[in-house]
């Protein structure tokens, strides 16, 4: 294994969008979601397990969720939970975390990862994240790994390929961020638009350039720490000058200036279980088109529904169709599929009416 | 108040068309349903106060429930309670409860009252109970309350006033059990025809004297327990003799038969809260026409809706009209009102399928 290869996990996500399945104390990469044992931030680590050493895998989360961290690695140090003092998007946060890992090994190449999408391919995962960290070794690059879209998704950012490099890589030509339905369309049939699966890959060096050269007020905020990173003092600077970053995604910040972005185009089972929707897509269903894995469920003259209920309860449900019925602690949710993207709004509603604590 | 005036609560019941709020451990009767503070069968005790003393109140259940009879009535004497070791409807349970108090008090004036009905109307209630106690000690009457229907219900049986003989109080012409939609409809335009409350009134030796002769299979297993009842030998008799009595309803055994069957026709605002239908026509409703007097609801684009999940969970709903919502321990139910006939179906599936412990 290759010392110098690193994994930043970002884990601080409030997932919002599975409420109420996902709350604000446990999202839902800290949940067992497929009933595997497993949550998915577990299984994000262990699918990179043989590729980069357990102490070159770090957790960029907040405060809040550091004690489920730790109880869901009991061998992890300290040092490997980076803790953001607040929410600033992905850009100030992954500069943070290649400044920590530069300090610590000028060296170091790293693969940026979300803890709560899915793979079902490992193997093909496993191939192409090698391959990934084997290219950004040989090629001063900012890569990412591509998806091979196959349906017309309004929800995720789309990258263009451009020249064929070798193998699955190729140019970033550009990237388009949730088109709406008909570009989304015109993308899916083009056959030359991949999902951008937010998986990255650059040595510490380049993107601590990139971020000099595309984000010069998140470099100027923590360009200072130089010197302090991996020390004792890192965390009082953090304290100081993270909060002052601007809040952007690297996306935006640098992927969509940088020249030298390049895409790995993959197939491993990806799903960024990012809505009910997409779960619904990739669970298995029975013959009425109703996904009710999780739970007892009768079903009666009830189709394509998906169920999600805690623990050991029945469920019994009689002429709904495509709803997403989900029930965790304190909350029941029935809500037709189509309005997935309202869950937001509806959890919103219940703050105001009810309070915080049901969120 | 009379000394010889007894209350006879008959709280053995399942109530299964009220699952899952409605459990086999603790049926309806027991719930505090309307979230006042009270059980169903504490509101029946309530309401006979200062009418029947309390120790002249019995309750006609089975071991099972026992416990919590003891649990919601501290100061009730044992001996209070008549357990029945097995089910047979309500003639023979009627019956013993008759011998038993006949047995401690020849002149007994029994009123039977269900336990799981609500009365809204208290005071004219109280004064309906008074005058029937009256009737029935000037008059050697089977009486029963009756209710002015209101609907074309199908579900209750109704009873044809005949001759007029006083107050309130009528002969009984004919009673019809659970009619169809178009006979309901007739009753209902007749204006002779009363809902039966399942509330009677009878003397301890009236109906004792009416099961030997509607009802002989009966009283010849009870008969021979005179002299034994109301000592400590009433309990291994009931055991051995109970169980070999036929299985019969008291409104079939005797009402249907005897030639002096009366009825007092009352406006006490009853309702049986049989179903979820009856508890959704008497419960304040939202101006979408949903019921959710007991939980936090956001009912989004939902219309005629009847809410009911225990504790302090939030349900957010869209899209749902003319639905049961109920949600109760380990169950959650979401279907049609209209569907509500077919929940004892659903709980036998549930059974079949995912056992026992659902009930």
């Amino acid at each position: 294994m290759n010392n110098h290869r690193y994994c930043v996990i970002m884990c601080g996500g409030v997932g919002s969008r599975f409420w109420p399945y996902s709350r604000q104390d446990k999202p839902k990469q800290f949940l067992d979601f497929l009933g595997t044992g497993r949550s998915l931030l577990q299984m994000s680590v262990d699918r990179i397990e043989g590729i980069v050493q357990p102490q070159n895998i770090y957790m960029l989360t907040n405060e809040q969720y550091a004690p489920i961290i730790r109880e869901q690695f009991p061998d992890m140090r300290p040092e490997q939970i980076l803790l953001e003092p607040c929410r600033r998007n992905t850009a100030p946060c992954i500069a943070w975390a290649a400044y920590h890992i530069h300090a610590l090994d000028p060296e170091a190449q790293i693969m940026v990862a979300p803890s709560d999408h899915l793979v079902l391919k490992a193997d093909r995962f496993r191939d192409s994240v090698l391959k990934a960290f084997e290219f950004i070794e040989r090629t001063d690059a900012i890569l990412t790994l591509g998806i091979k879209p196959h349906r017309p998704e309004t929800g995720y950012g789309y990258i263009q390929v451009g020249d064929h490099v070798g193998g699955n890589f190729s140019a970033v030509k550009t990237f388009t961020e949730k088109p709406n339905a008909e570009l989304a369309q015109v993308f899916l049939q083009s056959g030359e638009f991949y999902w951008n699966s937010g998986m990255f890959f650059w040595s510490a060096q380049c993107i601590i350039e990139s971020i000099r050269s595309f984000a010069p007020d998140i470099a100027q905020k923590l360009d200072p720490g130089m010197g302090i990173y991996g020390t004792p003092g890192e965390k009082a600077f953090i304290e100081q000058n993270f909060p002052s970053c601007p809040s952007i995604s690297i996306d935006f910040a640098v992927m969509e200036k940088a020249p030298n972005v390049y895409v790995e185009c993959v197939d491993i089972g990806w799903s960024d279980l990012g809505t009910w929707g997409s779960l619904y897509e990739i669970s298995p269903k029975n013959v009425d088109g109703n996904v009710t894995q999780r739970c007892k469920a009768l079903m009666v003259n009830s189709r394509g529904n998906i169920v999600a209920v805690e623990g050991d309860k029945v469920v019994v449900a009689s002429g709904l169709n495509d709803f997403i019925i989900a029930d965790a602690d304190d909350v029941l949710l029935i809500v037709p599929r189509e309005e997935e993207q309202k869950i937001k709004l509806y959890v919103n509603e219940v703050k105001s009416k009810f309070g915080e604590q049901y969120l």
